[in-house]
C-alpha cells in the first residue's frame, strides 16, 4: 500500500522548525566576524534581541546551549560557600541545583511536585530559612509544561533582598517575559525555541544589580564572564570577545525580524491560541492534560497516556508511522505523559495535524478515541479566534 | 568606471570560507535531536572528529566557540591553588594565561617573544622551576603565523610528570596534530577555521590520563565537564548532555566527509603548497615575512608591512576596493603585519588572487611593488607540485 505519511513535522520544544527564510540564510557563504556585513547584523540582531526579552538591558550572547546561559548565571551569581536558592518543578529546574553545586554554593533546593508550579510563599519561606542572596527559577518548565508566576516569584526574592535568575529556555517569545515591568533581574534563554532559530546560542539578559553583584566577586569564571561579554558588546560597533556563531546570528537576525513584523503581541496571541486549541483537542478527546489546566501554558501541553497505553509507544509510533515528533516524558514521567509542542514557528494545521494523528496513535493503540473529535475542538478554537491571528508571518 | 571587483573572497583564519555543499546542508529543515535522522549523523561526525586529531580518542564536542573547547581544558585540568605553565608566544597563548587566572592556578607564564616558536628547553626549565602539573601550549599560533613544536613540548611536558595541553583551534585538518602518535594529552580545536565548517563547535580530543586527572578533581565545572560530555558521547547512540547545535553538526560531517574523501594526507599537502606559494610570492615581492621561514607555518601567512606604508590601510584597501578580506595584525603587531590565511577550503587561486590584490594595494599605497611578481612565484610553485594535489575535493 502507498504511504501516504511522507511528510515531517517537528513538535518538540526545541529544536523547533525553522521558517524558510531562517534556514535560506544560513547556506550564504560565510563572512569574516570583524567584518561590516557582519557586524551591521550582529549589532541589529542584538537590538532586536531586547525585544522578546521586553527589556532595556544588553542582552548578553554566546555561542552555547540554552543550557550555557544557565551556567553563565550560576557562575557569576553563585559564590562558593555562600547560600543559594533553587525553585524547581522539573527537570530543567533541577538543572539549576546541579549547576548551584557544581559551582560550589550552599545549596538549598524547593522542590515542588512535577506538573505543579512553584509557590510563591514557600520560596518566601525558603527564602527567609535559607538568607540566599540568588533565588533560581523557571518560566516554563519543558518537562511537564507548566509555566511559573514569575512576577510573584520576583516579588519574594526581592522582598527578601535577594536577586532573581529565571530559565526562560523555552519561554521566550511563546509567553510575556516582561523583564523590565516586573524587574526580572536576569532572565537566560536559548535560540533553538521560540525564537525560531537553529540551537547553539544562548542568551542572559542582565540588569544593572546582577551585573555589579557579578562584578563584586570576579574570576571562576571567563567564557561566561558577563562583564568580558558586556564590554565587548557595549563597543560601538559591539564585538563579541569570541568569534560568534556567525551563520547562527543571521538566521537569529531573520528570525528577530519576522518576531518584530508580526509584532510581540501578536505572537502571544498566536501562542495562546496554539496553547488553547490543543487543550480544547485533548479535553475533547476525553484525555487529561498533565497538571493544572492553566490558560498562560503555552509552550508545551503535556497529556497523560490513557490507562491501556504503552505510553513509550505513543512517540514511536507518531514518529515512525506519522513522521511527526512529539516528545515522551523526562525521568519519573517516562511513558506516563507526551509532550506536544507549541512555541516558535508553529501555525493552527501544526495542530490540527498532531492532533489528528495523535488520535490515530491512540486508537491503534487500543485506546477509544473518536476520530476527528479533537481535531474538531481545535478548529472550533481557531474559527472562532479568525484564522488571521493565528497564521505566523 | 565599471568596478570589477564585485566578488568577495574571504582570507581569514575563521571564520573561513565553506565549501557550498557544506552551507547548503544548512538550508534543510531542523530535525530533533533525539530523532534518529540526526543521531546518525551526529554519531558519524563524533567519529569522523577523530580523523584530523588522528586520534582513537573521543572527541568531546561542545556548542561553544574555539575558546570554550580552550576554557574546558583549564576548567577540567587546573585545581585552585596548584602550579600552571602556559607557554606562549602570541594572543591566543596568551588567552590560556587569562583562563589558567580565572580558574584559580598558581599562573607561571613563559612568554615567548612574538614571532617566534615557545622554546621547549625553556618550557623544561620552567616546569622544573615550577612544579606545574600541566603544560598549556599553542600548535599554530594565530595572531603571528608560527607553528610549535609540539612532538617536543609533549616530551618536555611528560619528561617532567606533567600533562599538556594542546591549542589546535587554527591548526586542525591544516597541520598534522598527530595527538596519539605523539601522545598529547589534550588537543582542542575549533569547527571554524581548517575544518571548513561554520563557527559554534568547540572539540576537545582528551586522553585517558587527562581524563582520569579530571575526574580526582570534581566541580566548578558543568557545562565544560568532560566526563559529563564523556558519559553522554560514550552512550549507544551517542548523546549530548545539551542539546548540540543540530544544524552545525550537519555541516561539520559533510566537511569532515569531504576532508575523509581528499585523504588527511592530500589535505596537509595542499595545505603545504598553499603555505610555500605564498611565502615565495612575499619573497619574489622583496616582502619581509613575520618571524622565521618555516615549512610547518602552513595556517597563516605573516608578512611585514613594508616602510613607508601606512600598515592599517592595507586590509582596508584590500577588503573596501578589491573585496578581499584578510587580516592585520593583533594588539603590539597592529598596523606591522598583514596575515593571509589559508586553512581550510582554499586552493592555488585563492593564493593567486590575494596574492595578485596586496600587489595592487601596495603599490597605490605608495610601496615600490612589480606587479605580477608574486602571483608568478606562486604559480611556479603550484605548477612544480602538479595542479591535482592544490585542489581541494
Amino acid at each position: 500500500m502507498a504511504d501516504p505519511y511522507i511528510k515531517d513535522y517537528l513538535m518538540t520544544a526545541g529544536p523547533t522548525p525553522l521558517p524558510p527564510r531562517v534556514s535560506q540564510v544560513m547556506a550564504e557563504p560565510m563572512v569574516y566576524h570583524r567584518a561590516p556585513a557582519f557586524v551591521d547584523i550582529y549589532a541589529r540582531a542584538l537590538e532586536r534581541l531586547r525585544i522578546p526579552f521586553q527589556t532595556a538591558n544588553d542582552v548578553l550572547a554566546f555561542a552555547s546551549s540554552g543550557s550555557g546561559a544557565m551556567e553563565s548565571a550560576v557562575a557569576n551569581l553563585v559564590r562558593p560557600g555562600e547560600p543559594a536558592l533553587v525553585a524547581s518543578c522539573g527537570k530543567f529546574g533541577e538543572r539549576w541545583a546541579e549547576l548551584c553545586e557544581a559551582y560550589g554554593a550552599e545549596l538549598h533546593h524547593y522542590e515542588a511536585e512535577w506538573g505543579t508550579k512553584v509557590d510563591p510563599a514557600e520560596v518566601e519561606r525558603r527564602l527567609a530559612e535559607s538568607g540566599a542572596t540568588v533565588l533560581f527559577t523557571t518560566l516554563s518548565e519543558t518537562s511537564t509544561g507548566v509555566v511559573n508566576d514569575v512576577a510573584a516569584l520576583t516579588e519574594a526574592a526581592h522582598a527578601h533582598g535577594a536577586l532573581i535568575a529565571v530559565d526562560a529556555v523555552s519561554a521566550l517569545g511563546a509567553v510575556p517575559v516582561r523583564q523590565d515591568e516586573i524587574g526580572v533581574d536576569v532572565v537566560v534563554a536559548g535560540s533553538q525555541k521560540a525564537l525560531m532559530s537553529p540551537p547553539g546560542l544562548g542568551f542572559a539578559s542582565v540588569g544593572e544589580a546582577a551585573l555589579a553583584y557579578a562584578e563584586e566577586s570576579p574570576g571562576r569564571r571567563y567564557y561566561f564572564d558577563w562583564g568580558r561579554t558586556a564590554k565587548g558588546q557595549r563597543k560601538d560597533p559591539p564585538d563579541s570577545p569570541f568569534t560568534p556563531a556567525v551563520g547562527l546570528f543571521l538566521a537569529l537576525d531573520v528570525a528577530l525580524g519576522m518576531i518584530e513584523e508580526e509584532g510581540l503581541e501578536q505572537v502571544f496571541e498566536r501562542h495562546r491560541l496554539l496553547g488553547r486549541a490543543t487543550r480544547e483537542a485533548v479535553k475533547a478527546l476525553e484525555l487529561e492534560l498533565f497538571g493544572p489546566e492553566d490558560e498562560n501554558a503555552n509552550v508545551v501541553t503535556a497529556i497523560k497516556v490513557p490507562d491501556g497505553v504503552e505510553g513509550a509507544r505513543v512517540p514511536k509510533v507518531m514518529r515512525d508511522k506519522y513522521g511527526i515528533t512529539i516528545a515522551g516524558g523526562q525521568s519519573s514521567l517516562k511513558g506516563k505523559i507526551v509532550r506536544i509542542a507549541h512555541c516558535g514557528y508553529f501555525g493552527a494545521f501544526d495542530i490540527v495535524t498532531t492532533i489528528a494523528a495523535l488520535e490515530m496513535t491512540l486508537r491503534e493503540l487500543g485506546a477509544d478515541i473518536e476520530l476527528g473529535a479533537g481535531v474538531a475542538a481545535a478548529q472550533r478554537v481557531f474559527l472562532e479566534a479568525g484564522v488571521a491571528a493565528a497564521t505566523p508571518a
